[in-house]
Order: structure tokens, then sequence, then C-alpha cells
């Protein structure tokens, strides 16, 4: 490592991002002072200003700068629909593949009590006034398969059933272009019992 | 790709990093912004100081938010070894590899014509004086072994004869742990034509 206390300084705060180690850090720190300092002139700026404005849409906890998020504010959005995600990154993934056209409900998280993460955590006092006022006709649950996801999908059917809402859960299985052979045991099984009818 | 505009503009902001694309740089943002906003915060005081202050020591043009680097103003690092490198990366690379004791000289780049740098770019005239006024006993040349490197090793050869100094040039040939089976042609042929004598 060098000596020069800013450098390193500058090296260790890079590493904060998710995946950079030391080495990696070192040459994002290099490449900036030696090829891109406007870059990171931008970037400090542009950090600071994401930092200290980007909260959480008011009605669907999703990541804005704004009091309500672009998507919850978008009149053309199917209010009867209403998909229930882990996280903002859930959200991207669907908007780009997907041609769905309702709105998203944010956890940013799953159950999980030994973490000390309840239902107040994931905002679901925030998600039951939801569906006493605007009642979307089915809420559709796309939290990840784990454990947790799952526990997180079985609380959010009960409360769903309480307002008799239609409920759907996203599929799993055999990934598109998978192969059998390749795919792991618990998809397999899931993907035999899940199987549909098709005809 | 979002369609918050700070979130956006935050992801494009990160790709200024080398090795950064679209994916690694939402992951980066969505990181910061549901986890750690503090260590976004403090890399964005960091790498605006960083940017502003950071300049080339006066000695040996390495980065430094100092007059002098730490190197050259080490009183312990001995003054009659001089080692010319092509970037800060190499002296962080030999200081962690070798036990070397002198002192360097970074020339930030290399001979290129054809891409406008030529001596005076990489601060020839200053390494001139040096030689002049405070000259070392031996040059130890450690650029790189591509074309540009070998022409700007010929280029610091000249100069050094001209003041009558000691020259040498790192060793190149199969890396340690390495098999000749899968070392390059070209590496091969330069270690075999520069074997030395073990007797």
């Amino acid at each position: 490592m060098t000596s020069e206390p800013l450098l390193s300084q500058l090296v260790e705060s890079l590493r904060c991002l998710p995946g950079v180690g030391p080495k990696t850090a070192q040459r994002m720190a290099l490449h900036l002072l030696e090829r891109n300092r406007e870059g990171g002139l931008h970037l400090s700026a542009v950090l600071l200003e994401a930092m200290q404005n980007i909260g959480r849409c008011k009605q669907c906890r999703d990541l804005t700068e704004l009091e309500v998020c672009s998507i919850c504010a978008n009149p053309r959005r199917d209010h009867s629909l209403l998909c229930v995600v882990e996280s903002p990154v859930d959200v991207l993934a669907i908007e780009a593949a997907t041609a769905y056209q309702g709105r998203y409900f944010v956890l940013l998280g799953r159950l999980s009590p030994l973490d000390g993460i309840g239902p107040a955590e994931l905002g679901l006092d925030q998600l039951a006034e939801k569906l006493e006022g605007d009642t979307p006709n089915e809420m559709i649950i796309a939290t990840n398969p784990t454990v947790e996801g799952e526990a997180t999908s079985y609380y959010l059917q009960r409360m769903a059933k309480k307002h008799h809402i239609k409920i759907s859960r996203i599929a799993h299985g055999v990934p598109l272009g998978g192969e059998l052979e390749y795919t792991d045991q618990s998809t397999l099984a899931h993907a035999f019992g899940s199987r549909l009818a098709i005809e």
C-alpha cells in the first residue's frame, strides 16, 4: 500500500463499494487521479447529493429523491395490481424484463426474526393501510425463493386473505435455457411439484 | 435502468470507475443507498479532497498531496539508486515486493510519438536536471516490456550514458512458478537470449 496519507484514505474509502477489494480500489484511485479527475469530481458531487436527498417513496417505499416515485406518480400504471418485492433492485429487474404495468410495494428486506426484522421493519403496517384504502384486485408476491423470502410470502398471503384479495406468486422452476441435468435438486423438485396441466 | 433521475445520475457517475459497467454501477448505487449512506458520504468527501489536492511530487513526479512525496522526503532512502518507472502503480508494486531502498522517477506514461507523447510529456527534462545535479550511481530502468516501454528504455539508456551512470534493466523471463509449456513464445525467446551463466 501507498504511504501517501490522502491517497491511502481514498483507496480505503473506495472499499465501501461492494465487490471492491484493496487491489481494485487502488486501481480505481489511480485511474481517477491519473486520467479522469473531472469524472472523480463529478462522482463526488453526485454521491453527496444522492446520499443526502434520496429517500423512500411515501407510497411504495422504493428509493427516490421525490415524495412519490415516478412509478407511483404515473397515472397510467394500473392500480388494480400490486407487486410486492424485497428490494429496489427487484423493481428494476421486473421493469426491465416484463411488461408489468401495475404498481409495487418494496419491503426493503424480508422477515427474519433472528436479525430483529419483523413486520414493522418491512413497512407491513403501511402495506396493510394500503390494502385497506386503495384495495388492489390482485397481489403478486415476488419475494425471493429463499427461506426468509418464503416466510415473508406466507405472511403476505395471510394479510391479503383478510382483505379478500386475489393472491399470486411468481413461478419458480427450471430457468429457460437451463438443462435438467444441471438444475439443482431443490429447484427441480419444486418444478416437479408445481407442474402445470397443459390441456 | 431506473427512471428516478438522481439515482440514474448516480449509476451513470459510478461508471467513471474502471471495470464498472451498468450492472455493477447499479449494484454499487443501491448498496450505498440501502446499506451504507455514511460510507457514501465519506467517499464523496475524500474523493473531492483527493481530486483537488493530490498533485505530483516535485522531485519524482509520483502522486502526492504534499510538495515532495514521502519516499523522496525520507532521508533514509539511498540517493545513489534511481529507479525509473512508468506509473505510480509500479512504485507501489516495487515497494510491496522488493526491499529496494533507493528513490524513484515516475514518467507517467511512455514514449509514444503517434499519441503525441514525447520526452517533454514524460518529464525527461526534469530527469536530465536530476541526473545533472544529484547524479545517482545506478539507474534501474523498470519500464514495462512492451514496444513503447522498450523505446522509452532505450531513450533512458542514452540519457544515462551521457552522464556516465551505471544502467540496469529489471530482468524479464519465465515467471517464478511458471511452466515453460505455458510461457508465451516471445517471453521464452527473451529468457533464452538473456540466459545467465551460473558458474
